[in-house]
């Protein structure tokens, strides 16, 4: 007989859908679609070139340590380089903080395995990353939210959750997905010292920290905390774990990003990965390190940056000259995505199916609130469409949302 | 203050070891000790050239598809090499039989996440692989053991367990790791009939398979639950998941595995594997495909297979002149380990801490037993060293046996 599988997965599965994102890139595969839906890289900035010379020294030079198993923990030269990296940015580490993920996908999964139980608190922005949502779902987390202005996640706000006894705060500061929203470095401060009052620790998740086109970069969250606690050891033991990738500033298809935590934690989080894939690709991350040495990776982000740049003040341009005034967007000073927010009577996903026959596509916000809402929100990507797609494709989009309004108004 | 992370860790932590394999391996390291410990092919047969060649073909013609996030399920023209892969050895399946996963472990983890709640019983071989005692342990699952003779799983006994109502067997039919042992025909077909009669699914890990020395090929077991079912779709919808990799024939620091399953199994794994990791690099997925065209593989694992076998029988030779009367070992007919026996009376983690001062490692086998038990049991790696090491490396074993077993008889 045939087995019923429906009824033998685990009770976790019953929380896991597939990707409402996911599921709508599927209708946006369209050769002729400008789709501003996902979050990728443009591939016209890959250092494609780079990565050739890379390989070819990497194989040549040390081939069969590239090919073959190598530790949990991750290459011991892509660490060092870390370490050298984030104390350029003020704080101070050693490998023994770094764990090296197969992408920062992974290190939600294991910091989930490794701190939550059935039923456990987390707090997160309103709306935050639906992959953290995806990812703690499959650990039965319940979701406190904490909602977003224009200065990213209201503090005020914060100290109630954090009397309702989170497992953690999971926070994106610098041009956050899905919002593109900055959080003022009055409010990291905050963050920094309620978490220490009431005892609860701190993911704080930067993917974009390095892609900022305009105003001062701001100390991260880890950072602050590392001057709050006045604490001058080499290896930090504060209160927070940061995510960052090499997915934005060097290429995603390699699947690599690192965390950075007391030492313990790491410890514990190696355990976890231990079961999870034993390791993260050796090849990818020697050929990492190859590309990256030599400051190369100073300069690559600045040409990501300048194309970038040009590409979300088009879109902002467009946006000004083709949306209706009933919609509203947010500025955001870096990253991949900015924020729209249709009239209350308007509902995304409705508005997508629209679009799609315009031939143009976004996201719809209601994926991103662990809670629910968010019905007429829209996360609009940047980065990925060229100068031209961005022109005819905002175009468009203006046109949906005139015609949504124009019916709405016929109607009421 | 600081926080007390240790009590903030959830309760799957508390059954998450470090490996006791990879704690002993880091006594390994010393650069004169022969090991024999690790599961690591042979570096010397790692086709470095054919992947140099491979990623400047890559990178040269689809550098921005090979750098850019993939979907979840896999590089298609990966799947369909491994479907018509597949097809040789008697099973017909599509691409949506398969999904790519970084490693097996990752596919022992995320059978974990989708099947396994906290104490779900599981069917494993006693002693069997340590990577899915680990990988289970993180989702609370119960180990029931059926123990194992020279021709594998002793079927007779695995009846009680399905009475127990398990939630799958975990099984590894060819040159088992820890124990190189094969599983007969008869009792391949055996389980497939058991498996169905109770109605509980079997997970078919074969990293080896192809890595035959000696005697005839058996058909896999999801081959055989196919023919059992004499259902001829070419959609697999049977009782089996099967696992393979890429570690063994071509390279473990890929981190490339698949595995085989019923299409409606597939989707489940790929909403898992979109909160675990997103996808497995796609830059790998893609060189591997290009390296492994042209029927190249078929030419390598030749290779392979007469490095090991000569690796194999040196070793058996050798141990047939050094060591003691009181030790046994298995043959086996393929793979990569053969699995040791000691009087009851020498325990293997006090042997081989005698043996680290020889400098000769191997790994003691109590870790390999879910449910205990092993003691004076080894599991001995022929595929990673050299030829004049595994002649030196058995000889120092045979005299650390020697002496400790002369030391008991004057001590008893």
């Amino acid at each position: 007989m045939q087995t019923p599988w429906e009824n033998r997965y685990a009770q976790r599965t019953q929380r896991m859908g597939s990707s409402a994102i996911r599921e709508l890139l599927k209708l946006t595969e369209k050769p002729d679609l400008i789709s501003f839906a996902g979050g990728l890289p443009a591939p016209d900035v890959f250092p494609v070139q780079a990565f050739q010379e890379a390989c070819n020294r990497v194989l040549q030079e040390q081939g069969t340590i590239a090919l073959q198993y190598s530790t949990t923990e991750g290459y011991l030269p892509l660490r060092e380089m870390i370490a050298r990296h984030t104390a350029r940015f003020g704080i101070e580490i050693t490998p023994e903080n770094i764990l090296i993920t197969s992408g920062s996908q992974q290190a939600l999964d294991l910091l989930g395995k490794i701190f939550i139980n059935r039923g456990d608190r987390v707090v997160v922005e309103d709306p935050t990353y639906l992959g953290a949502i995806q990812a703690w779902n499959a650990y039965g987390a319940e979701f406190l939210t904490v909602p977003m202005d224009s200065d990213g996640m209201v503090t005020d706000a914060l100290e109630e959750a954090l009397r309702s006894g989170p497992k953690f705060i999971y926070i994106l500061p610098n041009f956050q997905n899905p919002t593109g929203v900055t959080l003022t470095l009055e409010r990291r401060k905050r963050v920094v010292e309620l978490a220490d009052r009431y005892g609860v620790p701190i993911i704080e998740d930067d993917p974009y920290g390095q892609l900022r086109y305009e105003g001062q970069h701001l100390p991260s969250i880890v950072n602050l905390d590392r001057q709050f606690r006045d604490n001058c050891n080499i290896c930090y033991r504060g209160n927070v774990i940061y995510l960052s990738t090499f997915s934005k500033i060097l290429a995603p298809g390699l699947r690599l990003a690192w965390v950075i935590a007391p030492p313990e934690v790491i410890r514990k989080l190696v355990q976890a990965k231990q079961g999870a894939d034993l390791h993260t690709s050796t090849f990818n991350q020697v050929v990492a390190h190859e590309v990256s040495r030599n400051n190369f990776l100073d300069g690559h982000i600045e040409l990501i940056r300048r194309v970038y740049r040009e590409r979300r003040d088009l879109m902002l341009a467009a946006m000004d000259r083709h949306f209706p005034p009933e919609v509203d967007w947010t500025h955001p000073q870096g990253g991949l995505f900015l924020w729209g927010t249709m009239p209350e009577y308007l509902d995304a996903a409705d508005v997508l199916k629209t679009a799609i026959e315009y031939k143009v596509a976004f996201v719809p916000g209601s994926p991103f609130y662990a809670a629910g809402g968010g019905h007429n929100t829209m996360r609009i990507n940047f980065s990925n469409a060229i100068p031209e797609q961005i022109q005819v494709g905002v175009s468009r989009l203006g046109q949906v949302f005139s015609e949504k309004i124009a019916a709405k108004i016929v109607a009421g």
